[in-house]
């Protein structure tokens, strides 16, 4: 019986049935223990809190964790008051770390060799043990393992391309773990399933994708969105690969950057093309993918009696940070009836600059997008999105209808389960800390309400601009009334910003143009935070205009 | 100039570069209505603190959100108060929602149709907007995207094979989140990469491969961690396949019963196999593959001049939870040459269970096995580890040498960095939870120092078993010295047990053997609980004997 897990697990039963591997210490007898015992100087008045009337839930109080087990916590009998105060604890120590990670005066990181952690450092024991630890002792784990760990947080931390610690982010990935479920269904995720399709259509939008129509899925990183990219591609020109394995279509090759993120080549191994029919295109100095060796290389493949099927164009490379010419690979995959992935897992979040996203010319015609908002976006790990332009061919090529997921005679519209155009099963919730962290915040040049002057990147730092309130939005732009009203937005929202004194923009017509706002950076004190502070202030000026 | 980004980012600017893609709302003109405005009455008086002498770091105060924005959190200047009232306030969110998970008084769920989520419920709106919202907003959508969700912890939630919250899995991945690093590396995961070695040599060594010796990693779930037992299968067989793609091998099949999960198919369709060639295996009416159909199947393949790869055999199916009986599938596997992969990613957690790991009986005799703790162990969503007999054949499988990321000449011993031998590049950490778990709690039925008096399974509700003090753990133990001393064990703790009055149980000698207790279950009022107690009982009081 020694072990024996679930057997008397009785519906009174406060224990954990599903927790079967693990025995938690019992310590329902050591009660008097639990509150007294000495406490130790770390959890002396840390604080103390003295409780309005009306709730006393939230107070973290001296406790005594030297003597309380796991087993003391929910679902425990009695072990709401332990929890809170044990994840209270908890949340001090990650506090901390949080507000250190941005105190350029702590280390980066505090290097030890792996034979020094493993050997045990000042009572940090990585091994596991045979004997459940008390809460004290994890929750000094917990400390010690931020303190031998890298701060990817540090402002001076510039190692990765995903680095920096979002509050935003790290408050959604504390709720996501807390609601603790899966994407596969509806039924078990509602509010993040449909969280995800409104972000990936809004994604698609940015894309350039005609109203935002097409498929995607949120992946566990850039290498598997890149993956799905190709197989999608072999099912759209070889549908019966699937069923029948590659024997049923030609020797098939895919094209990239010698530049390009080792992930293709894995693709290309692992999905059965083999690396070697990954061929790799020469780049300019400066690690562009050179369009004519690309086409070059396309007829090469052709002679020898291969099937030319995919070029993926790099947007943002892994280390020069390159972007191919999309639209000049584009043309080239037209001519010759290929499929066209553009990884943008690291350039992705430029797609939302007004600025940069040129740089992604030509994207919108693209079959796929890989595009990481845990890089450039600065969302917590992981968070990465494979866009399909062409609705319905995840499914197609993924599906296998298990039938104790994806119940067809469900009592809601099935067709919002997601699970069944995944190479996974479960699923982590990835879409949430990004949701929150895109409300919080504002997509960058993705504002609505502005227009610029003139198409074209200026020759100088001048940018000139109309200020587009709400009420103006949708109008016909020829209509008198509609030239009337938006000629007097900038003369009204510049002499509030007078009155209020706090920023200053210079506006005038030019020729048919009404009133439109010039801005001019030359002021050397002027931080990319000034910039966005008064384009706030036209926004908050000239909302109700 | 409208949305560029990051070009006038200095370093005495706090706001963060590597955020391309938001822009934040700049409010750091209203000091003044940051901390004033009306509070709305969920924030006043939830608590409220005084301060010790000593620390006034984690106090919750009254803090009006409405006017305050992301740009206002760390890394702002003067942000730290904001950020830590905020993750405060979220925390109180979240301690909450798993206080009200665990009351059986709540709803598990309160259901609404997508579109009716999709129309906005009571000011929850999933739409993404184009102006920042407020922090206040922030939170509500946070409480409301809890409410609107599905209380997957509830004691009364069991729609999925993960299951539960638990408290200290949901404090690992409160940490993990806010250490936000990537395991492809040790130099930047040195922790959590040593925690996943550690780890997963202690589960091989429970699969019973000798030493623990082999290879593994965690990835974000089970029908990735099969579909690695597929690729490395054909690569350990064809290894040429990595380079020259399916058309290096023969037709190649795979075996899994009717009733296996369908990532198995999944992977024949996305790894080139083609879905035909993995054959169904008949089973009884329990669930369970019938070895001799199996058998035929091999055969007629073989007669078809195709050649058998690789079986699978589930330990735990997805609907029935059944075993396939492993040892005679070994044996055929062996016969053929063919690879033997289990899948325990349901039953996993019964490897650890004295009791039930007789379900597993052969385990040892594969050469892979897919566990996800975060199905019976109950451990947070994502959780799965791909277990491997041979060790290096991941890296052979998956190695592409990418120069950025695994730099030879680094400093420290680079065979600790894992990320060549994933199909990932970014791996997100799901270790640390589970070791913390495994810290908190103890392996069941994997308590070192207790023997069991007979093998196999008692008869009757008798349990006889030794307890074996720490200190004659390792001896010879048909030493005269051991069995004297061992003799004594039971005694001396039964003596113990007595005095303090909390538990009972008997024990005696049988022949040549030395006492042992007998543990008898017939009281109808015994919990689980109350043998873990007994269990804690002797181990408490024996320690030191």
């Amino acid at each position: 019986m020694l072990g024996s897990g679930n057997q008397a697990c009785s519906p009174t039963h406060a224990a954990p049935c599903n927790t079967i591997g693990f025995l938690q210490k019992n310590n329902s007898l050591g009660e008097e223990g639990r509150l007294a015992g000495s406490l130790s100087e770390r959890q002396k008045n840390l604080f103390s809190c003295v409780n309005s009337d009306r709730d006393a839930r939230f107070c973290r109080t001296e406790t005594d964790f030297s003597n309380m087990f796991a087993r003391d916590l929910l679902p425990a009998k009695n072990g709401e008051e332990a929890t809170m105060q044990f994840l209270l604890e908890l949340v001090d120590i990650l506090t901390n770390y949080v507000r250190k990670s941005f105190d350029r005066s702590t280390k980066v990181l505090d290097f030890h060799h792996p034979h020094q952690l493993l050997e045990g450092m000042e009572g940090f024991n990585l091994e596991l043990s045979d004997q459940p630890e008390s809460l004290e002792q994890i929750l000094v784990d917990c400390r010690d393992t931020l303190k031998y760990g890298v701060r990817t947080g540090h402002p001076r931390f510039f190692n990765q391309l995903s680095t920096g610690l979002d509050i935003i982010g790290l408050a959604g990935e504390w709720l996501t773990s807390t609601a603790n479920t899966n994407m596969f269904t509806y039924e078990i995720a509602p509010v993040f399933v449909l969280m995800e399709q409104l972000t990936l259509k809004k994604m698609r939008e940015i894309i350039g994708w005609p109203s935002g129509e097409g498929d995607g899925i949120f992946s566990p990183g850039g290498a598997i969105s890149n993956m799905y990219s190709v197989m999608i591609a072999r099912y759209k020109y070889f549908p019966e690969v699937k069923t029948k394995g590659m024997s049923a279509a030609p020797r098939l090759v895919l094209f990239t950057s010698e530049h390009s993120h080792y992930s293709i080549k894995k693709a290309g191994a692992a999905l059965g093309f083999g690396s070697e029919n990954v061929v790799l295109l020469s780049t300019d100095e400066r690690g562009r993918v050179i369009p004519a060796d690309l086409e070059a290389k396309i007829l090469d493949v052709k002679q020898k009696g291969y099937h030319p099927l995919f070029v993926n164009a790099t947007a943002g490379s892994t280390v020069y940070g390159a972007f191919d010419p999309i639209n000049e690979i584009a043309d080239i995959c037209e001519k010759y009836n290929m499929w066209l992935h553009v990884d943008g897992a690291w350039g992705g979040g430029l797609l939302m600059s007004r600025k940069h996203r040129h740089k992604f010319s030509g994207v919108e015609r693209a079959n796929s997008v890989t595009w990481n908002p845990h890089k450039m976006m600065g969302v917590p790990l992981q968070c990465s999105a494979i866009l399909v332009r062409e609705k319905g061919i995840l499914a197609g090529c993924n599906s296998m209808c298990a039938g104790y997921l994806f119940q067809p005679d469900k009592q809601y519209d099935v067709s919002y389960d997601t699970g069944d155009k995944a190479i996974q099963c479960g699923r982590h919730v990835d879409i949430f800390k990004f949701w929150l962290m895109w409300k919080a915040k504002t997509p960058m040049g993705n504002r609505e309400g502005y227009e610029m002057v003139f198409d074209g990147v200026p020759q100088h730092t001048n940018v000139c601009f109309w200020y587009i309130p709400p009420s103006l939005r949708g109008m016909e732009h020829n209509s008198k009334e509609y030239r009337e009203k938006l000629h007097k937005v900038a003369p009204n929202i510049k002499a509030m910003m007078m009155e209020s004194g706090t920023t200053m923009v210079g506006y005038q017509p030019q020729g048919q143009k009404v009133n439109f706002f010039r801005m001019v950076i030359s002021n050397p004190a002027a931080l990319q935070s000034d910039i966005d502070f008064l384009i706030d202030e036209i926004e908050r000026l000239g909302r109700d205009l």
